[in-house]
């Protein structure tokens, strides 16, 4: 298995999901050593969940899965972005299309209607 | 300021540079409270080193500064992109375009030429 550097974030590093189209950044998460290789081994986006304190598969509950089509790793190997189709369209759990929905503006947080 | 959520990694936070205009990821650092700050004040990408522990303003030597067109923030205030304008073109220090420079293929990690 392609080996990346869990050590910095004791145990976890950051995944960047991007639409595999577009480019639109949709979700930002942590993989453990278990998650990268379920990834890997599947085609879909596993990740681990800090608050959840579990391993967790992307939309196995609400069904929008990630469909990974593509995985980049940086230059420190401590960083993954999956290019991922993103299944029913939703990545995010609050119902929105991506995380990101939330944009600065004079100095506020305005939140823009993605949906 | 922007309050953001930098608790569920001791004082930091993951933070995405990502092309304003071709939506390309260019890589990913982190940020504490005063890079978050300096970012919002400034315009200009500031992040902190985990290596180096200390803050860093992208490009302060190498010339390859981040301008900041634009901030978006997850739906749980503990993740941030930043489209940006990449001075120089360069953003890895490796001399790639972006740090996300290898390719997972046939269970691999090839480089791709993105210079």
């Amino acid at each position: 298995m392609i080996e990346l550097n869990f050590d910095k974030l004791n145990g976890l590093l950051p995944a960047i999901a991007q639409d595999y189209e577009t480019n639109e950044i949709l979700m930002q998460a942590f993989m453990n050593k278990e998650a990268w290789r379920l990834t890997l081994e599947t085609g879909f986006a596993h990740y681990y969940s800090r608050s959840r304190d579990t391993l967790w598969k992307k939309g196995e509950t609400s069904g929008n899965l990630q469909l990974v089509k593509e995985i980049r790793v940086d230059c420190d190997n401590d960083s993954v972005v999956l290019k991922i189709i993103q299944k029913g369209g939703i990545a995010c759990h609050t119902g929105n299309r991506s995380c990101f929905y939330k944009v600065v503006k004079n100095g506020e947080l305005v939140e823009e209607s993605l949906k």
